[in-house]
């Protein structure tokens, strides 16, 4: 397996990607390469007074970055020779099994959409996150900010992707797949919620179980949370701001310590044709580590062929 | 001052609201009467069983009720002689200054709709939540239900109500009104949030910030958020989620205290000809009193006039 990674990408990269890098190797088993894209002289230096052998991973070298704040589109056809733009390169010619990075965000999903392309029959592509739960599991919520105007032919095609995502990476069978909604009645909510319910009520495609809502996302009788991108990302960035105000407040708990970012370290591109992991860009050292750790969990669930084998 | 409670509204009526109203009679100045309407025999064999006079208040004797589980708009429109249908009858011929009930939620909309109406001018009336903040102060949320889809003429509009009600009732001086978005940036979010914003900058109406994010509920730049009615109801239920998953980690902090439904008591609907409250349904005496001392706060910053001034 190689997994390709963003030397570049990041607001404290190279130093965090190669120290991340140094750290994911060590948990790794020998058949996984890492590919380490951008600038190799700087990364190869920090981990040389790291004492790490360099040539325990290959190299691409490019110096030409995407910026954080570049525009994403125009930055990804007019740098090809970019980090990211020569990931997406590679993954789409299969010379990687997974690309991620922590970089530009915005030139992540460009290069997802454009280069490696999403899978025919789905409509929409998405983000995901996994909200941590107190039984130790995780409730998984989509889209988390790709589309945040979803149409109910979208929203039902989430329900899909997402029942085989927690399937096939948190090994959760026959998730129970809930619509993010106001009520639990079938005809509460807006417009695409009631139209998105209707459609779902008595699919065969997934296990619906009706409407959940913002109160139920810790409950044991949901495992997949389907809603579109504005929602998601609100309630993404809202549980960001309850462990942001717990930990100044000097609570100290094992659960909430689950909020934390670094432990997931990034989120996958699901439905395109190819393993995409886009990190946070504050990441450090250890979120760099699980969001190469967890593109290898990604490449290993095969998802992309699992999502053609149902929309072909 | 005349508060009209409903005694018949909430799980736990009539005793939770005979008991409320002991206790927020002690709280309230003289000069307030509490109106209770339903059925008085009840409420005044709780009353005295508590050693409660129950010539303290007034009572408006009847035995209809409308149930937590009926159609809002059929059962207000055939038992007009039900507590909250009086009610509302008693607060659109200025009996009363204000009406609270803790009962059908959906009837107490009906009723402030199409008894008290909105205030000419005024597209969409909405209900709000005060979300506490570290800083002891509150970030007020608008609309957290009653519009789950908000075209822009509507969240520009909360953008006026929710700075009229945060100086009023909140005491905030010029708030600074932010709209939910998923980026800071003008350009982000779903197409009603980027019409919105564009309709909102440079506004002389309010202290318009720009877009604010989930993440920054508890910042101390942002005291109006503004959303649709879909959105704003996941956040104020994830938040009561949060709260719940703190005590049941058996988590103590004066902070997270303050999410307990009973310090509020009720959300007021704002902008209709009235002072309403809707209490929560799981409400027990504390929370009724609250709701009750809630709807004094209220009427005292007679937010009705405030509203015909500015939107006649």
């Amino acid at each position: 397996m190689r997994i390709g990674v963003d030397i570049m990408g990041g607001d404290f990269a190279p130093e965090a990607v190669a120290l991340g890098a140094i750290l994911a190797h060590a948990e790794l088993p020998s058949d996984v390469t890492l590919v380490l894209i951008g600038d190799s002289n700087k990364a190869k230096a920090v981990m040389q007074e790291n004492n790490f052998n360099p040539e325990n991973v290959e190299f691409v070298h490019t110096e030409e970055v995407i910026g954080m704040g570049e525009h994403p589109a125009k930055a990804f056809s007019q740098k090809p020779k970019a980090s990211i733009s020569l990931g997406f390169h590679m993954l789409a010619k299969k010379q990687l099994d997974g690309f991620t990075s922590a970089g530009n965000t915005g030139a992540m999903l460009v290069g997802a959409m454009f280069s490696v392309k999403a899978i025919p029959g789905i409509i929409r592509p998405c983000i995901t996150a996994p909200i941590p739960k107190p039984n130790g599991k995780h409730t998984i919520l989509l889209d988390v900010g790709l589309n945040p105007d979803s149409k109910p032919d979208v929203l039902y095609q989430y329900g899909v992707i997402g029942s085989l995502f927690a399937e096939s990476v948190y090994g959760i069978k026959n998730p129970k797949v809930g619509l993010l909604n106001i009520g639990s009645e079938a005809e509460k909510g807006n417009l695409a919620a009631k139209a998105t319910h209707e459609a779902m009520l008595g699919t065969k495609d997934f296990n619906f179980i009706g409407n959940v809502e913002g109160s139920d996302i810790f409950d044991e009788k949901v495992d997949v949370i389907v809603c579109d991108g504005f929602v998601g990302n609100v309630v993404l960035k809202q549980a960001e701001a309850f462990y942001k105000v717990i930990k100044k407040q000097g609570i100290k708990d094992e659960f909430f310590d689950r909020f934390n970012f670094e432990h997931q370290g990034g989120t996958p591109v699901l439905g395109v044709n190819g393993n995409v992991v886009i990190g946070h860009g504050i990441s450090n050292d250890v979120a760099i580590k699980n969001m190469i750790l967890h593109t290898k969990e990604v490449i290993d669930a095969k998802l992309p062929d699992r999502l053609k084998k149902y929309f072909n």
